[in-house]
């Protein structure tokens, strides 16, 4: 790996989202030597990748350069790798480039779509957890389009412009809605030779609302929002099967699609190496104390989706979202300065600062501690707060002007396909 | 293809480059039907190409969705197919969704990278035709410096960082000015631990000067302005071959470089199914007469690059370049609208509006026809024109940002790396 060894201790990062980079930023021009290590050689705010995945935002301007982010920060080292194994009696890790030593290790590798053990489905539908994954739904979306155009055999176009999405998270519904505006605003001026109505929305959800974990009343908003921007909302519908073409779920309704987005469900990015007893198996999330400690392992830490901490508000853990994520690392960051100077460490308490989603044009719902409100002025507040959660000025004035112009024109001009014709599993260009 | 006979001519044009968006654009709003066909479903505006491949601007601002430009003329129809062959007999195409029956046919293919016959050094060195090839070249960039930093072999290490682009014409000059540019201001501060002076970026030209086609003068300072950026200028230097390490040339120098860029010509992208006789060997161009109509077929055009209109000034046909692709593309509609009424046709004539090529900040040059000048004024008009010449508000104001952003803060922030370990032939992602 080449990186040097010093009189300092080394607190290896692995993981460069949310989690990670708040720990990272916490320990910054401390007497100490970090080291970050992501698969990826940049920071990616998936709260928008939907936007990417449909043609409001370019990629370039809601990820950011890691090196860039600490290219002032001494003692700050970043690899490009993937890590493999975890050798904890050693103080080791074993990536793709090679072996590290660790003093302190912060596991904060996020988590990674749930298919629930169904393989049929992990093959053919599509994922968003990741920039390029959201531009193969971009390109896919546009591509079925453009197939959609060339046959004149009914069933097959529609099949071509039906979407599922499964899962009435914020993620499933934020690309409902997405989709929804494309219908009304930019598919039908693109493909006029298209009947717009033979294009149908689905948004399955397996309980009985939308948006989990948030209030009543902005569920049923959110359901009403989409509703009236023509998605079709199933509530109590359980998705069983795809076989490439049709969606077989547990009640009278199956869906013929050639797309299918599943949104519903995530489980924690675990690493080999801890003992069986650190993971748990709900969600495949590593147990950690109320310091982020993994059980059994003083000197490793798991931060973000990846941990679990129970607690008797969060009985199944904190809840796999940017906050707690963010929370967790910087007070890591803190902790690990205050055992490294023998002081107390302080145990986490989540601040709930609430949570919001936006379903489409002048439609959010935000849910505010002491605060629930839902419409144009939520929608605002969301464009307010995701905007300056980016990191950088160029990305956030360069997704400012993006947005303003979009509400302006209502458009969405990023349409590019970059990838060949569909086929899932390849995510290669088109030349 | 699923487009609908209707009582008026049927114009195909093939190619949404700079040619074929002119004609397509002359064509628009006549008693015609127009069928624009690419393999892509956007316009790529290949003169900023370069500035994507090193960070300096995001792909989906310089390329813009063709199916938005039409969106709102009638009688348009958008394919995105590979054509695979002209039954000139027949009138019709033949292509990856089916045949298509012509009235008239534009051929706007443009042109590919030409290697000459050398095929290993089209299987290993990269090329930058495409929006797909740019962010390949700037992974491979970003790739080689994160390997780098990992080796402790000397040799691997000047290897990975030296850069050998073959071509002194506007491509080759302006992507050996941006990698002279990141050298100086990004890569040190994003790679602190390597040695920067261990970066070399060789620009190697088989003839006497750089920019031929352009003023003594202007060839004389853009060397001038490379050399003064660091970059080692090669010039009487023959490249013969690549192996992967090495690139041997006809001199006493050859190179040991990870990446080689082929910028040392381009050949039209013919189709087949013309007569052999329509085809000159040399740069592979289609003959054409003054009015751009193929040898021995009236109602077959070509147009831009992948046409030869050979002239007294211009024994070889014009340069490939944008201008006369687009008075080109102008022409050839109004004159298929004259010859559809009956009416005389007019020879082309090529208006020579000048050319320009920038080196660095500060550093262009332009030869305009009256006048030729350099320096910071000169870099001042080839970005107000190249921001002017982009399609869309929404382009221009981000590539605007982007330059604004990037002068003042010396950046290019656009430095995601979005495929995997370097393999040239595979252009696929990173998951």
């Amino acid at each position: 790996m080449n990186i040097p060894q010093t009189s300092f201790p080394r607190v290896v990062i692995i993981g460069g989202g949310f989690a990670g980079l708040a720990a990272a930023k916490g320990l910054e021009e401390q007497e100490l030597q970090v080291v970050l290590i992501d698969k990826h050689n940049y920071h990616t705010f998936q709260p928008l990748l939907y936007q990417v995945a449909t043609g409001g935002l370019e990629p370039d301007s809601i990820a950011f350069p890691l090196r860039k982010r600490f290219n002032d920060v001494e003692n700050f080292y970043f690899r490009l790798a993937d890590v493999e194994k975890i050798n904890a009696d050693k103080k080791t890790i074993q990536t793709s480039i090679g072996d590290l030593e660790y003093d302190e290790l912060i596991i904060a590798t996020g988590s990674t779509t749930n298919f629930f053990g169904n393989t049929n489905i992990q093959k053919l539908a599509m994922e968003m957890k990741s920039v390029p994954q959201s531009l193969n739904i971009r390109s896919l979306i546009l591509e079925n389009f453009e197939e959609a155009l060339l046959t004149s055999n009914l069933e097959e176009r529609k099949a071509l412009m039906n979407f599922v999405i499964v899962g009435g998270g914020p993620t499933g519904v934020e690309l409902a809605g997405a989709l929804a505006e494309m219908k009304k605003g930019i598919l039908p001026k693109d493909y006029p030779d298209l009947d717009i109505r033979q294009m149908q929305i689905n948004l399955i959800q397996s309980s009985d609302c939308l948006l989990k974990g948030m209030s009543a009343k902005a569920s049923e908003k959110a359901e009403d929002f989409l509703i009236k921007l023509g998605v079709n909302v199933w509530k109590n519908l359980r998705v069983l099967d795809y076989d490439g073409k049709t969606v077989t779920t547990n009640g009278e309704d199956n869906f013929n699609a050639e797309t299918v987005i599943w949104a519903a469900g995530v489980k924690g990015k675990t690493i080999d190496g801890l003992d069986t007893e650190c993971v748990i198996e709900r969600a495949e999330r590593i147990k950690v104390d109320a310091y982020n400690q993994v059980l059994n392992h003083s000197n490793i830490y798991a931060i973000g989706d990846v941990a679990c901490m129970k607690s008797e508000e969060n009985p199944y853990g904190h809840p796999m979202m940017a906050q707690p994520a963010i929370q967790q690392g910087k007070l890591v960051a803190k902790n690990i300065l205050a055992k490294l100077s023998n002081k107390k460490l302080t145990p986490f308490v989540y601040n709930d600062k609430g949570s919001m989603a936006t379903i489409g044009r002048n439609k959010a719902v935000v849910d505010l501690p002491k605060w629930k409100f839902q419409g144009v002025f939520a929608w605002f507040v969301w464009m307010f707060v995701h905007l300056f959660s980016l990191i950088g000025f160029r990305n956030r004035a360069i997704v400012f002007l993006n947005w303003v112009y979009n509400y302006i024109r209502f458009d969405r001009e990023t349409r590019l396909i970059i990838r060949p014709y569909k086929n899932k599993n390849s995510f290669s260009f088109r030349k």
